[in-house]
């Protein structure tokens, strides 16, 4: 028997500590990032919400996107187990992103950034580190899901003897509820992992808890979902979904649209974002009438539900949205980190007068 | 035969103009971004220049990170075909940067981001149009070629009454040459796109031509790399390899590689750069002591050489390098746009003041 201990104990030694850890389905953990309750409960929208919206915005809305799993631990390291409904590539966009994990955790009343973790080329379900050789105080984490992927399990695993449980008193304050409506954009495309999404820059700024309901090239204002979205609680609603419908949709759906969420729920300021200038629009003379021409409908349309009265809409120009040097983007359309960055400081003042405004979580 | 005619002009209308392209061998366009002639030229270095070099470096030296074909021309459109040696997967990086084509212009007397060439799945031959439907005034282009694959072949093509050429009068000064070696953070990791390397982006600021030697994970300063850069054309050296090296390399390689430099090329400043912070060392203990060691032991060896009074010799800490947010990473060692754009910023006074001292052009 001795002799089999010895010989067990390198092996034991060579897998590491961290493979002795104990593993936690994280839907027992605190969820946000959610515009209803939604079974199951990675995607953003379920068939039963989701029903009357168009086939394209159904399965964008099982992607993860902006959707994160708070909890708190005092293990010097974390794991993570998940799996995804399959393999996935864009062009724009790294794996990390679009089906890894991200992890950021409290430090002195602050969100910082951990760690990732790191899809591979052929598989679907993966297990890694995501932090290790930590010192062993509590503390909360926030770990943010696959942009644009279908997340179909995850769980959370920590050292055998440390705590794990959704944190006492989380640092996102659930009763400030923006819930963004928009496209590939808002989706994630073309952040460099999860935690870079512009909804969740603004979630950590303002410790809010922040609704993305981008879906990629299909956020084009159908009346269906301005129905489900006056349905969902929430303090101040985002429309940043101009870069998807075409200058004739804008024109015939986005009065109705905006009008809906003004008269069924006037207690929710909105702030209406034109779409951010295609940078190859500056060369491409199609591209740049077209997007011209969106913002010039747009506007008309803000201009008239303004002249009716309503003062909760907030209107942002595209002008400055993400600076002025053409180098915010990945392919001309798709936000980088950088340009994220540079949205999110314009967006940001305007989002927490709108939530003064709405007087949530009074 | 006029029914033949009638019946093929839909079919032709519907290529589109620009399938009608005329193409030609970028080889015969300028080509900068090159320590020195290579065969084939689309590499960083060919067998011969690489042979002492270890295997991996031999190896990574196919990658045409940094590498840009200069031309001009009136087109309104401009196509390219290419062809890479194989497929790539980095969970860390977008298949543009990996795999694809970045297209700048210059307007005004800057460089503007035009367009880019994106890559697929399962391909390694390409043909599309990198941007369409511009005016036919005659432009100054440079196309930023993959960064972490070998490019095999590439034609630019444009309208078939258009001219095409190498440049009159280039918009970057090939007698200022400024030659940088790496790591996987120099030679593009994580970028969104070729043109965001920060070595690309010294290039644009400068009008300088950039050299990028950067090798993912092998820029671990062997002597004969200082013997190969000692041979190099190059106004002043950018030194920032310390990511890859372990202390113990640092202390056994960093004064025999950074002496030979100086005493081989003592009219070439040098810029020598800590390694940059790595985001997860903050929580990490192991990481971040060996981090911190790296930096201990290059800074000794900065010191000992200023103390033997080379005073060529610039040193350039990580404290701020991409900030103090620890948002600059994909994962906590590639730096994403928005840390290289801050690393850049970092850098450029410094090689604006070395580039004066090296009396380069003059």
């Amino acid at each position: 028997m001795r002799y089999l201990i010895l010989l067990l104990l390198p092996f034991s030694c060579a897998f590491g500590q961290d493979k002795q850890a104990r593993f936690t389905d994280a839907r027992s953990l605190m969820i946000v990032g959610k515009g209803l309750p939604t079974n199951p409960v990675y995607q953003r929208l379920d068939s039963t919400q989701s029903r009357r919206l168009p086939k394209s915005v159904q399965y964008l809305a099982t992607h993860s996107a902006g959707i994160a799993v708070l909890f708190e631990t005092n293990s010097p390291y974390i794991r993570a187990k998940w799996s995804l409904k399959g393999h996935k590539y864009y062009a724009n966009m790294t794996p990390i992103v679009h089906s890894g994990l991200d992890l950021y955790a409290q430090k002195d009343g602050k969100w910082q950034w951990v760690g990732v973790g790191r899809p591979s080329e052929k598989d679907t379900v993966f297990e890694q580190a995501l932090i290790e050789n930590m010192d062993a105080e509590k503390r909360q984490y926030m770990l943010y899901l696959p942009a644009y992927n279908e997340l179909t399990s995850l769980e959370i695993g920590v050292a055998p003897e440390a705590t794990l449980a959704a944190p006492a008193k989380a640092a996102v304050d659930t009763t400030k509820r923006v819930v963004m409506y928009g496209s590939s954009i808002l989706h994630g495309a073309s952040a460099s992992r999860a935690g870079m999404l512009y909804s969740s820059m603004l979630g950590r700024k303002t410790g809010w808890n922040m609704i993305n309901l981008g879906f990629s090239g299909s956020g084009k204002m159908e009346f269906p979902v301005a129905e489900l979205l006056a349905t969902m609680p929430a303090s101040v609603f985002v429309l940043d979904c101009i870069p998807n419908p075409s200058p004739a949709e804008i024109r015939e759906r986005a009065y109705p649209f905006i009008k809906h969420l003004l008269t069924k729920r006037p207690e929710v300021p909105i702030l209406l974002i034109e779409t951010v200038i295609r940078q190859n629009g500056y060369w491409d003379k199609k591209i740049g009438a077209t997007t011209v021409e969106k913002n010039q409908e747009i506007r008309k349309v803000y201009e008239k539900l303004k002249a009716e009265g309503y003062k909760q809409l907030l209107y942002l120009p595209a002008d400055n949205l993400i600076g002025s040097d053409h180098e915010g983007t990945v392919d001309g359309v798709h936000l980088t980190d950088l340009g994220f960055m540079r949205q999110a400081e314009q967006v940001l003042p305007l989002l927490e007068k709108l939530m003064k405004k709405s007087g949530a979580g009074k």
